[in-house]
């Protein structure tokens, strides 16, 4: 299976890539590192390991013809194939309010929903020709359980009001693309990595990387399309109250 | 009271316009209508007929200087005393998908998250010390049903996937705004005006603006505190299936 993973410099992305590639050449055919421009040491070194499965393309998310231009490199690198699955991870933490959501300048929030939700428009729009022609099609929107409504109440303790609103507006994206796609072999899942210790998560999050990196390949690789449309959490043993493995509600 | 309106030069905002300045001068002290341009002849009739409690201010939700400068002029004609109520009216319906959520430019979905997420939050972050000391300190965002998650399966039948993603990222918006100024005397609402005969809504809506419009005058006076955060739907007798006074789901 050929899989396509947005924002692979460093942190979810990263992470996704070397695990993905630690799979059997058997399971994962090919992987395509997304990055805004030249890949990072860490990125370098596991491209080079995987010489045979792994590509790097120059894409920025927030700018729309190179995404298409991504989509047009992937599809010749994968020789009338179908690409199987597309992970949109890259997004952005955007500004933390010092004092109120007042504080926020609009243009931050602007930037925030550019990234994180046209990116992954500008993503899902320029491949899905290509996921049509695969045999999963499936694709996987990075959300985050700070963009629920429901369990808004929950989590005052992290100001970040441009990444909460951009998050909800992910969710519904996702929704819109599962039901426009609904009965034709897709699933759109957004899909909640937990906190992790990335540079965007900080030192304090809950989880190392490589715990909430493999829930999401577990959650990737278990995925039908009974579930799209839905935004998960993963799950974590000892962890439930937080990470319970369940659909995360609206 | 006095109120700001935004998006008054047509619609709903120009019957909001409208119904306010039918109530008493005693209920309602001062209405600013807030257009992108000159008055059109609907308006400006109302607003000469009202002269001494109607005030017309330029400015453009989604230019950030002059929501500010708007905020400044009303500062000005307000004598000292606070704003108590800001209604968000000012919204687009942007595209509509004729080929899935793929065919929507990835400009278009921007643009409209501009009006309809970012342009709210300008004119909150900007009002909110004004509405600090005024008495009521009332915000209504103006949603849609269109954007619930919960419902979304119920509202294929409108391919406006923009307009609905910007729809659910204001509820997550005016939520963040609720948790922010709890417990301040705030009342954050999202509410929604029902599909009424507009532009926006065609002519092929559920009810005529005067209904829709009357609603959202009669939640916005009978708002309390208690229902800070909240998206709230119109009630219309007869049509409770679709308009049911409650509270929206998620």
């Amino acid at each position: 299976m050929s899989y396509v993973v947005t924002g692979a410099s460093r942190g979810i992305g990263l992470e996704l890539i070397k695990q993905l590639l630690d799979l059997p050449a058997s399971q994962v055919t090919k992987v395509f590192a997304l990055t805004r421009s030249t890949p990072p040491a860490a990125l370098q070194t596991l491209l080079d390991k995987h010489a045979d499965r792994a590509e790097h393309i120059t894409a920025s998310v927030n700018d729309t013809q190179s995404v298409q231009q991504a989509a047009q490199a992937v599809e010749a690198k994968l020789e009338g194939k179908g690409l199987d699955v597309l992970i949109n991870n890259a997004g952005i933490f955007g500004a933390v309010s010092t004092n109120g959501a007042t504080s926020i300048p609009p243009e931050e929030l602007a930037r925030v929903l550019d990234v994180n939700v046209v990116g992954p428009h500008r993503m899902m729009s320029a491949f899905l020709p290509l996921l049509e022609a695969g045999k999963q099609k499936k694709v996987i929107n990075i959300t985050s359980t700070l963009g629920s409504l429901a369990l808004s109440e929950h989590y005052t303790f992290a100001p970040v009001p441009p990444y909460k609103v951009s998050k909800t507006a992910l969710n519904m994206l996702n929704k819109q693309y599962a039901l426009e796609y609904k009965g034709r072999g897709f699933t759109f899942l957004a899909v909640s990595p937990g906190w992790l210790k990335t540079d965007l998560g900080g030192p304090h999050a809950d989880l190392d990387v490589d715990v909430g990196v493999a829930e999401v390949i577990r959650i990737t690789l278990e995925a039908t399309p009974e579930q799209n449309g839905q935004a998960l959490n993963i799950r974590v043993p000892g962890m439930e109250e937080r990470y319970d493995g369940k659909v995360v509600p609206w």
